[in-house]
């Protein structure tokens, strides 16, 4: 929670909105790529019913990761490095006490 | 609910039994080629999102019509041919009290 009250200057929040964006963009390309592949796949009611869930899922991470409040950037951009959708080099500008913070949860993370 | 103290008869159950099973093949098969067709033209999130929601209607579709308990098959008989998955040619061998339920409930539908 100590990520609660930085400061975000108008150049950081560009940069963020930015690294944020692409991220999304990337992440709904993948799922969408995903999804039609499995759809043409599908040859039985079963399989089909599999990608109601699928898609569920889908929308559920998405949503659940994709939060753009100041108080929660920082975690979420830490949570979008690991999960692949997102460059460190994407977050350049940003402060650097913000770099170390959000180095900080993976570091975390990655020690599991 | 006067259909449920019908006696059904050995050769009744397998002729209900025969259409039933083919209504829900023909069904599930009629779903599928229209899942796959929309899935095939998604190309926006949203529109991948739609077919999570088409999906759980037509499950939805499925569980409540195909109920095979023989004091709903009467009206489950009427709705799949109301609904165009069985034709009424499929349902020759009911004893003919069975058929005049089944046809009294689609003469109230199509009253609509």
């Amino acid at each position: 929670m100590y990520s609660q009250h930085h400061h975000w200057s108008p150049s950081e929040k560009k940069t963020a909105r930015r690294a944020f964006d692409a991220a999304l963009a990337l992440a709904l390309g993948k799922i969408i790529a995903e999804f039609k592949s499995k759809a043409a796949a599908v040859s039985t009611p079963d399989a089909m019913w599999d990608i109601e869930d699928y898609l569920r899922q889908q929308r559920k991470y998405i949503d659940e990761t994709f939060d753009y409040r100041y108080s929660q950037l920082l975690v979420v951009f830490a949570r979008l490095i690991f999960d692949g959708l997102l460059q460190p080099e994407q977050l350049a500008g940003l402060a650097e006490d913000k770099l170390q913070i959000v180095r900080g949860y993976l570091d975390f993370a990655n020690r599991d």
